[in-house]
C-alpha cells in the first residue's frame, strides 16, 4: 500500500514566517457558524466568524446559498476582519442561507496549509450541492480515506473532514440530511458539523458532545454557532445548545430535531472551560469568566500561599487570578504587560529578534514587582518553556518570591479530538511529576489544580466521577472515551480507553 | 434533475478587471509541456510554458515528481515569467519528472475561474498518485460528470478535463497508463494529454489527432509538449509530432508507442495554421511562419487588388501580409502600429478610458497612410468589430481606400474542440454573406481565403477533399468530425456531423 | 498670500478604509527611538518602536548611519512588527547608529498621509547629513512655514516637524548639534526630539519638558527612548529622564548635556499619566500603573457608591478599575469583553457590518452583569459616544445599575502639544456640565476624578498648585502652557494663557 | 566638502529583480505630457503617457489642478496601463489642467530608485505651488546642487530635474514663468519640460532642442508631449513642434510663445529618429517608420551583399529590413520571432533560468533559416553582447552566411543628455574599429551606415555639416554640443565639445 502522495499546493509560501514569543499553549483547531432565514446571511456569518476567531487565526471560509445565484463561496488566509468586510467580497456571497469556518494555524509546525485545505467543503450530490463546516477530528480518518481511495474518490485536501463528503457522496440515501447521517455513522471521533443544502442550515454533535455548539434565534432566522460570544455579535438570543448526538435540520418551517447516533455518555471537552471558549460565552449555564474565576478560588483554597501580589499570566490567566484574588485577599495586580501590538508570526526576522521570544509580547511591570512576592496565575502548562521565560523576566525585575499556580491539572496527554497539541514527549507535565516541575521551572512553589477541584469548579459539586468522567478529561487523565484509531495503528499507546 | 451547482470560488476578484483593445479572435484554451530524465525538470517546464504562453495566459501549473520528496505543485494565475522563475517558487517543485499547463483567461466572458480550475490535476489512487494536463475539449463531459456525480464521485473544479481523473479513478484496470486508456476510451472530442505517474512521462492524441503535441529529446530525457518552439527554448531536439490516437509512455528504458483507441481519420485543426501556432513552430515539416506567408500569396492570387501599400493588422496578419506583398508586387509596410505596453486587462477603467477601445493598443501611421490605397491583410473576421474600428482609423487618418484581404475563410461555425469562440450568432460571418460584410465594414473590398486555397496553402496541393477533409475545418465548414454531444444536449443545431 | 498648496500624494489609496469599534479616546501622536555604540542598531531601533507601538501604529520609519554605507533609511505604512523585522529589510538598514519614530493614523479624521509625511526626516547639509524625528507639535509651524517658503525653501511634507530641518538648513551656525538649538530657539511648543549626524545621537525636550524623552544605556551604548518600557524590551538600563529644555549629545566619548533654552517652568503632560504611557513604563519614578491604580483608588473616596461589581472598560480602564475596587472593596470583574482579533480599520465594509460599531470589539458578559448593580471605570470621556453605547450594553445585558467613574477630569479643551483631539465642539465636556453628561448618557450615575484629586494621584500630595501647576491639564483647564499660535490666528479662542 | 549622502530609500526592495534577456539597446529616460483646457484632463495625461510608455517604463506620475480641489498627485512605480487606470486613482487627480511623466528603469544598473524620485516635481512658491516634468538631463547638476545646499536648500530626491524648482524657490522674478525662465537660464545640457501652475500649462524646450517636444490641440484644449503619436492616442491634433529654445506659456486665452535663452545652433538628438521614437510618430514632418525605411534603404545602397533573405532583429529593426529589402529586393522574412510575453524582469530566477538570456526573449525560425544566406538588420551596436547571441541562434539554426547591417554608425561615445548609455569602455564601438567588430562577432559582414548616409536619410540631402552639425549626434562622433560639466569633473575625457 502506498502512503498518502497528495502534492503539497505553495499558494502561499510561508516558510519565510516565524512564530515568535507565541503563547505555549494548546489551541482549539476550528470555530464554526451558519444562518439561515436572514437577508445578507454571509455578513452575519463573517461578523460570527470575528466572534470566534479565537477558535482559528490561519484562514476561513464562508458558503452562501442563493435562490437566484446559487452556491458561492470565498476562502481566504488571514483574518476575518481583513477578509470577509469589504462590499467587493461580500457582493459575491449573496443569499439568505451561508454557513462558515475558522481554522487554526498549524504553520510551523505541521506544514503548509493550501487555500484547498480551508472549509468549508462542497460537494455537488446527484440530489443537488451541499457544504459542511466541522469542528473536531476524526479519529478513523486515514482508514476512511484509504477505503474510499481504493472505491475511486479523488481526495483533493490533506483534511480529515474532506471523508465526510465523499462518504455523503457514495451514500446509498436519497436526501442529504440522511446522507449525512449515514456518512457521520461511519465517522468516529470528535465533531460539531455545521453543513448547509439549497434550503436547509444542518448542526450536528457527535454523540459524545465533545466540542460545543449552541442555537440561536434573530428575527425570523435561526443560527449555529461554536459558541454564545457569536450570537451576542449579531444580536441573536441564545436558546440553547445543540444535544450530544443530536442533529438539527433547520428550513423556513423551524427546527426538526433528530438523534441519528446511538447514545453515549456525554464527554464536553472540559479544557473549553479552562481555555478555548470565550469568557463571555455561557456554557451550562454560566459564564466561562466565572467558571474561571471560581477555578482561580478554587485553587487558592487547594493551595494557598503567603504572597504581595496575585498577577496573571495575561490574557488567559486573567480570570482565574481575580478568583485566587478574592478568595485568598492576596491584591491583584498585572505585573505583566503584554504588547497588544504583537502578531503571531514574523517574515524571516533577524537573528536579534528572533532572541527576544517572549520579551517581544510581554513586560514585566519592574516598579510594581520589584521587592515583592508574587503569585502568577496561568491557565495551564503545556511545554514548560514560556513559564520558564516568565519566571526569568520576575526575577530579573526583582521579585522576591514566585509562585506559580495553574488552572488546570497537569496537561500530560496529547488531545485527538480537534486540539494542536504538542507530541506526548514534549508535554512538561507526561515527564515530570510536580516536584520536578517546580525545581526545572525553578520557583519557590508551583501547584496545579487537582481534577477533582477542577470538576468543582465546573459545576460538579461531588467531583469528577472516576467510573464515569462527566467529561473528556484525556488530555489530563490520559482516558481517552474514543479510541483514536489512527493515532493507535502509527504506535500511540492509550493508557486506557474509556470505550 | 438540478443543473450543476459548483459554487465559483472567488480566490482572485476579477470583476474590477476590463479588457479593452482586445483582440477580436479565436483563442486556443491551452498548452502542455512535460519533461523527464533531467535535473530540475521544472524549470524545464517553466521555460516551455513561457514559449506556449500564447497558448493559454490566464493561469498555470506545474506538478513535478521527486523520488525522495514525492509530489510537488503549484498554480498560479497570471504569466509563467512572473510566477515560475522565482528560485523560492521553483525550490518547492524538485524532480526529474515535470508536466505543466497553461490555461487561457475566459474572464469577463465566462465568468471567473478559480485556482482550483488550475491544471495539472492530480489524483491519488490505490497505486499512487499521477497528474495530467489537457488541452483540447471534451464533447461529452457533462454526460460524463452527471453519470460520475450519480456514482459519487465529488468534483471539485468546473473543468471538462476532471472527469479523467474520476474516470480513472474508477477504473477496473491496474495500472495507470492502463486506467488512462480506460478512462480516454470513454471520452469523445478533442484532446492532447501530458501525464506523470511517480516514474513515467505519458502523452496522448486523441484518434483524430486534432490538437498538436510533439516528442522531444534533450541529453538523455524526453520532452512532450504543444508546439516546436518550446522544444527550441530549452535546446531539445525535435524528433516527431505524437500521432493521432497514439499514446507514449517514456520511462528511462525510452519511449513505448501504443494505440489504444479506435482508428479514426485524422483532423487535425486547420486554425492551427492560420492563426494558434507560433510562426516558428514547425507543423507537418514546415514553420508555420512559411505557411502563413504561402496563405498570403494565395489570397493574392486569388483576390488581387490595384493598391500601393500592403500593412498587416498587427501582429498575427504579418506573415500573410509580407506573402501577399511578395506575390502582388505590392510594397509591404507597417501602415498600423501595436503598443507593445498594451496589456490585456484593465482595473475599473475609468468612462474615458473604457471608450478608448482599441486605440489603446493600435496607432495608424497617418503620415505613412494618407493619399494611399491599402491593403489591410488580417488572418481572420470573428465578430468583426476591430475590423470596422481599424477601418475607421485608417480612413480618418486619410487613406484613399481601404482593400481588406483575410488569410482564412469566413469563420461561420462555433468551435467545440478547445477553442474560445463567440456563440454562433456573433460570428459576423454566421449572419453574413461576403458582399453583406463588405458593407457592414464600410470598405471598398473584402475577400476572404477559399477553403480550398487554404488547404492549398497547407500543403494540400489537390486541396480539400470534400468527402473526407485531410482537416478539421468545422469552424468554416460547419462539419464536425465528432458530434459535440453536449451542445447538442443543450439544443445546438449541427450542421452535419462527419462522423 | 495665497493658502499652502501642497498637493496630497496618494501611494496607498486609504479612502476605502474606514475606522469601525474604534476607540473615542485621545491619542499620542508619536513615539521615538534612537541607539547608537551598538552592532545592529536598526534591530534594537525596530524592537524599540516595537515597544512604543501605542504610541502611534499608522507608520514608521528608520534612519541609521554606517561608516561605509553612510545613511540608510526605510519608512513604511502599518506596525513595527511587519514592517522591521525581516532580514530583506534590516539589511538595507546597517550600522552602530539609527533613530525610528513611530506615527499615529489621522487617517479618516484628517485626510491622508504621505509616505513623504513619515519621519525620520533627513537633510543634507553643507557640513554633512542629519535626521530627526519629533515627537509634539509645533505651535507655530504655518507663520514658519510661510516664512521659510518665502525666503524660497520647498516643503515636500505636510508636517510640521519638517520646519525643523529646513531651520536647520539656513542656520547660520557651523555644526550640526549646533543649528539644531538655533532652529528649536524659533519653534515653539511642545517637542522631544531625537537626531543623529553621522557620529552623534542627540536627544532635546522642549523648555516645559511637555513630552517624555528618557535615557538608557545597554552595554556601552546609549538609547533615548519616549518611554522606559522600550528600554526594558531591549535589555537597556534606564538611567534617567531627560530635563525638560536639555539637549544631550552622545558619541563614543558619552553624554554630554547642554540646556540651550531660556529656563521655563516644567510642565509635563498629566494625560502621559492617565492614558498615553504604557502601564510598564516609569514615570516620575513610578510605575504608571501604580499612578493610574492610585486615581481608581483616589476616585473611589472622591465619589463612592454602592454597587456589586466593579468593571473596567477595557483595556484603558483596568488600573484605575483594579485600584477603585481595592479602595472600596467592591470584587473586581471583567464584566466586558475587548476581542483582540480587532484591527483598527476595515476595507469598504458593508452597511450591516459598519452598523456593528462598538459590538466588533467589546462584548458584554452577560451571565455576569445579568441583575447586578455595576461600576464602570474608563480613563476619560471625550466625545462620549463609545461611553453611551457601552452603557446600553450593559443595560441589554440586564445590570440594574450603571456608575461611570472617570479616571480624569472632564476633557473640555482641545490638545495642541502632540495629541490628536477633536475640535472643542466635539469634546462632550465643552459644551455640558457634569449633570447635563450624566442626563445624557442616561447612567445613574457618572462622576469624573477631581483635578486636584488627579494631582495627588501622580504623586502631588497638596494638589494643583493654581498660580503655577505642576503639569500641563490644558486639555481639563484650559490653561495652555504656550500660546498655540497658528490656532490663534485660525479664530481658536484661548481660555488663558499661562504664558 | 562631504560627498551627497541622501540615504536611498526602499519604499520597494528590488534587489531580488534580474534583467534576463533585455535587449542592449540604448534607452531614452523620459516622456512628457500636459493637457489644459479639458474635463477630466488627468485621463488624457494617462492616456499620453500610455503611448509614451516606451520612453520609460519604471515609474509614472501625474499632476493635476482643479480650481476647488487645487492640486494633487500620484506617483507609482510600473506601467501607466497598471496604475493609471482604475476609477479609484483617477478620481483622485481631477481638473482641467494636468501634467505627467514616464521614467525609464536603470533598475540593477545604476541602483534603486525611491518613489520620491518620480517626476513630476512639486514646489510651493510665495506665490503659488507648481510641478515640472522633465525629460532630458542637466549636465551642471552636481554644481548646482552644491551651490543650492550652500545656500540652504533640502533635497528630497537624488534627481536632477529637482534643482530647477530649488532654483525658481529662490529666483528674485515674481511669477512662475518668470521664474522658470531665471532658472533653465541656470541650467546646462539637455531638456524639454513641461510644466504647470494653478492655471497654465507651460512647456519649454533647450536652446538646442536636444529633446522633442511638440504642441496639440484637442477641441478648445492645448497639448504638449514628446512624441506625436501621443496626440493620436486622445485624438488631439498634431499643431507644431515647439522650437528649440522656445517657451509657450498656455491659458485660457491660447498659446503665448517666448524666446528666453540666447539662441544656439539647432542641435535635435539623431538618435530619436533611428530608435527612440514611435515609428508612428512625426519628427520634421516625416514619419519616423518612413525615416527608418530609408535608413535601410541608404544601408543597403552604402553596403549590398548577396543574400536569400532580409530578417529584422525584432522589433526595432524592422523598418530597417523592410527598407533594405525593398532597395535591394532580396525578399524580406521573419527569421526571428519575438517572445511577446517576455517582460523585462524575473524575479531572483533560477540559475537554470537566467542562464537563457536572450532565448528567453527571441527565437530563430528554422524551418525557414537553414541553409539561407541572412542579412540581419539591427537598429545599433551597443555592448555587442545581444548581437553575439543572436548570430549563435541564427547559425546554430544552420544558416549558411550571416550578414549584419546596422540602421547607425557605430555607437562610440555615451549620451549626457538624458539617455541610458553604458560607460564608454563598454561600448563595442569604442574600443574596436568594424574589421573588429566583424571578427568579434564572427559574422560574414558587419556594416554600420555612414554619419553622412544617416544625415541623408533623415532628410539632409548634402550629408552631415562637419562644421557645424545639424544634429546631436555625440553618441557616435564625441562632438558634445554642450561640455557634460559634471562629468568632466569626474574626470570623463571629452574629445571636443563644438561649444
Amino acid at each position: 500500500m502506498p502512503k498518502p502522495q497528495m502534492p503539497p499546493a505553495h499558494p502561499f509560501d510561508t516558510s519565510h514566517l516565524r512564530d515568535l514569543g507565541h503563547d505555549d499553549k494548546l489551541h482549539e483547531e476550528c470555530g464554526i457558524f451558519g444562518v439561515v432565514g436572514v437577508a445578507d446571511a454571509a455578513s452575519f456569518v463573517a461578523l460570527g466568524l470575528h466572534a470566534l476567531q479565537h477558535r482559528g487565526q490561519e484562514a476561513g471560509g464562508i458558503v452562501t446559498h442563493d435562490p437566484e445565484q446559487g452556491f458561492n463561496s470565498a476562502r481566504r488566509f488571514g483574518y476575518v476582519r481583513d477578509n470577509f468586510t469589504s462590499k467587493s467580497v461580500m457582493e459575491t456571497l449573496p443569499g439568505p442561507l451561508a454557513i462558515g469556518h475558522v481554522r487554526y494555524s498549524t504553520a510551523g509546525s505541521k506544514g503548509q496549509t493550501a487555500i484547498r485545505d480551508v472549509q468549508p467543503f462542497f460537494g455537488e450530490f446527484a440530489m443537488g450541492g451541499a457544504a459542511i463546516a466541522h469542528n473536531g477530528n476524526i479519529t478513523n480518518a486515514n482508514a476512511l480515506r484509504r477505503e474510499l481511495i481504493e472505491r475511486g474518490s479523488i481526495f483533493q485536501s490533506s483534511s480529515d473532514s474532506e471523508c465526510i463528503i465523499h462518504l455523503m457522496a457514495r451514500s446509498l440515501q436519497r436526501t442529504i440530511p440522511e446522507r449525512m447521517e449515514d456518512a457521520l455513522r461511519r465517522v468516529e471521533g470528535a465533531f460539531s458539523v455545521v453543513a448547509m443544502t439549497r434550503t436547509k442550515l444542518i448542526g450536528v454533535r457527535d454523540p459524545m458532545g465533545v466540542r460545543p455548539l449552541v442555537l440561536g434565534q434573530i428575527g425570523d432566522g435561526w443560527v449555529l454557532s461554536s459558541e454564545t460570544c457569536a450570537l451576542d455579535i449579531i444580536g441573536a438570543e441564545f436558546i440553547r445548545e445543540i444535544k450530544p448526538g443530536e442533529m438539527v435540520v433547520i428550513t423556513d418551517k423551524g427546527v426538526e430535531s433528530h438523534f441519528p447516533f446511538r447514545p453515549r455518555p456525554s464527554k464536553f471537552c472540559i479544557f473549553e472551560h479552562v481555555y478555548f471558549s470565550r469568557p463571555d460565552s455561557i456554557l451550562g449555564g454560566r459564564s466561562v469568566y466565572e467558571t474561571r474565576e471560581g477555578i482561580g478560588r478554587e485553587l487558592a483554597k487547594e493551595s494557598p500561599v503567603e504572597a504581595d501580589l496575585v498577577c496573571p499570566v495575561p490574557d488567559s490567566g486573567t480570570p482565574a487570578a481575580i478568583g485566587f484574588s478574592l478568595e485568598s485577599g492576596i491584591p491583584y495586580a498585572m505585573g505583566i504587560i503584554r504588547n497588544q501590538y504583537m502578531g503571531r508570526t514574523f517574515i524571516e526576522p533577524t537573528e536579534q529578534i528572533r532572541n527576544m521570544g517572549v520579551r517581544l509580547k510581554l513586560n514585566v511591570n519592574r516598579a510594581l514587582i520589584r521587592g515583592k512576592r508574587v503569585v502568577l496565575v496561568d491557565d495551564s502548562v503545556v511545554r514548560g518553556t514560556t513559564s520558564r521565560k516568565i519566571k526569568e523576566m520576575i526575577l530579573d525585575a526583582g521579585a522576591r518570591e514566585v509562585h506559580f499556580r495553574i488552572a488546570s491539572p497537569p496537561t500530560a496527554w496529547p488531545c485527538f479530538y480537534g486540539v494542536d497539541t504538542p507530541e506526548r514527549e514534549k508535554l512538561l507535565a507526561a515527564t515530570m511529576s510536580e516536584d520536578e516541575m517546580t525545581r526545572h521551572l525553578a520557583v519557590d512553589s508551583l501547584k496545579f489544580i487537582s481534577l477533582d477541584g477542577l470538576y468543582r469548579a465546573v459545576g460538579e459539586a461531588s467531583g469528577r466521577d472516576a467510573g464515569c468522567p462527566q467529561y473528556c478529561d484525556a488530555c489530563f487523565s490520559g482516558e481517552y472515551p474514543v479510541t483514536p484509531a489512527d493515532m493507535v495503528e502509527k504506535g500511540f499507546q492509550v493508557k486506557s480507553a474509556a470505550e
